[in-house]
């Protein structure tokens, strides 16, 4: 089930092709999965999140890619994205998350969830050495 | 402005005070900050949150501390919660977050915040390549 | 699944019935879906929820029938609400909403995913010019 | 800080005086909050949100009263509503909450917060026996 | 679908057994759920988890076992966690909810979802009068 | 309060002088605000957070731009974005948006809210005349 359908001859489309191709050389095939494929029923859509995604994260930075993928994954599943927590778990487990690690992801994801809660309800005032605006 | 009226002498109760003794001891003084002052207007629930945050935090695990707390960051932001990203975010620079990681972090949850919305919005089928259910 | 069973013969209840033949004189019959259908497990929860939603959705008012329904799937997007994606796009649609300007309409959700979280990260405070309270 | 101006003699229009004196009436002077006096920015959204609250929150139901703003708190906590969350521990004070079910009711909403990210992380299938749908 | 794989022979390992067996003797075999076998994968996740459930949930405090279950539900659907809102449902039912009060359940539920949103439309400024911060 | 220091002489630097003059050009002076003096503190997030906000915002697309600033408010109030449910309802208000538009955008925003809440809270099957994807 979608709210769009994809189109038929994905890459009979050139705008598509160009995506696929360099999202299969930048990720290999178990990446150009349902997001992509989705997207190109707007291909000026598919192209400008891909240029997003592959800048941010498949592009050097300061945190390594590994981090990356985790920290998509705790977005992710704090805004019930049931597609991202498969994707970008199944991505991070690509660059190398172990099952503890994934564990002790977990862990953080829930406590933050939990303690979250307890700020919010609790409406808590920032504490001034918090703050580092100046 | 909060929903709770912390209690005035906080350290009179010594179930507070071994909270707070145990708080200090692990993290520093700049951490016995509003949530634990505020959550001592009861003390079980001061005790079991300390308790879990300690367990998960401040024991070693298979992930490093900075990174546990820029997943907590990824998940306070997520959530909205105000005081959390607040504090969250003074946690990670406490362990070494450094200005460019920080960058690269929003970047990270930012990207993530628009492929979730993304990804909701197309209702898109998981790829089996993904499931690990066997 | 559901966490409730409706009723075998669901118009055999005249309250049922009668907001069901509003439903069907109002919007036709594709929109007589199972949220009404499984409403109706609690006739008078079914009552009041249409005439919430005919008197804002289905009345003349400011704003179009097709933006009302676009931005009727930001907000299910945002909440991840899997079925409210579906049946609002499918809405929306009926309105006469095209694929390029559901493209372009997916395009600011995303947008505002990713500043949303930027916002919420950095804790900025609210400039004064915005302010409309005098 | 506000996104609207209330006007600023409330009272002068009468469809702001007439839910105004209904309001009083059933709920005393305190819960004549700013949520209301900023509603009056448009009288006919004023009047249909006092009805949806009256009907909800001010009729006797199957739950009682400090039950529905115990939930109420629960929502509202957990959609980061800040406002909400202050008129609602008020209000469920106001019902007779004590210190001791505020504590419990926290309790659960944050370790709710934190299984909720356990489920939504390994995207569980739901157990054939929780389906109610025959 | 799940992002993990529970172990083939779940109680082979003594770390689950034991966890599985204060499971069954403290809720019956209804609610040794999906939850506890995927988290299974994880035997320490597994028995911090059980532990923290079964304080909160499981033991006499300020709320009764009914309230609790119904206050998870209502952060549940706020999260949009479709596993929480299945199992906690069976929870509430189990615990004596009947369909009047569900029925009413919802009704708040949904009222605090649309006044949050209103509230957080308007930046409403708190009133005074709810401060508990002295 | 922030979680992050402007730099002191903001267009010292050139990288972010050229945003500015290209913010200041597209959207006037009034939309020069802390969002993208905040973001200064590291040249490329303002950079590419600009590019993609004028992009999708500030060019000519299928949805005209006061439609697209009442979505976004949409996605800022569901997220509990405060800074952005102030600016971009600002940023509505300039591209046109009455007061009666706003109070209708709010009713179907608070709707949504409310019906989102129904249907995760029942756990609604999708109907198949939603299913876009063949």
């Amino acid at each position: 089930m979608s709210t769009v359908t994809p189109p038929p001859n994905l890459e009979e489309d050139p705008r598509v092709a160009a995506v696929f191709d360099d999202l299969r050389a930048t990720r290999g095939p178990d990446f150009l999965n349902n997001l992509w494929r989705y997207l190109a029923f707007d291909p000026p859509l598919l192209d400008a999140t891909w240029r997003d995604v592959k800048r941010v994260m498949a592009s050097p930075s300061a945190l390594d890619p590994k981090t990356k993928e985790m920290v998509y994954i705790a977005v992710s599943i704090t805004n019930a994205c049931s597609y991202c927590a498969h994707s970008h778990t199944a991505a991070a487990r690509a660059q190398g998350m172990s099952d503890s690690e994934y564990a002790d992801l977990l862990r953080v994801i829930a406590l933050a969830g939990k303690t979250n809660q307890l700020a919010n309800g609790l409406q808590l005032p920032v504490d001034p050495v918090f703050n580092k605006d100046a």
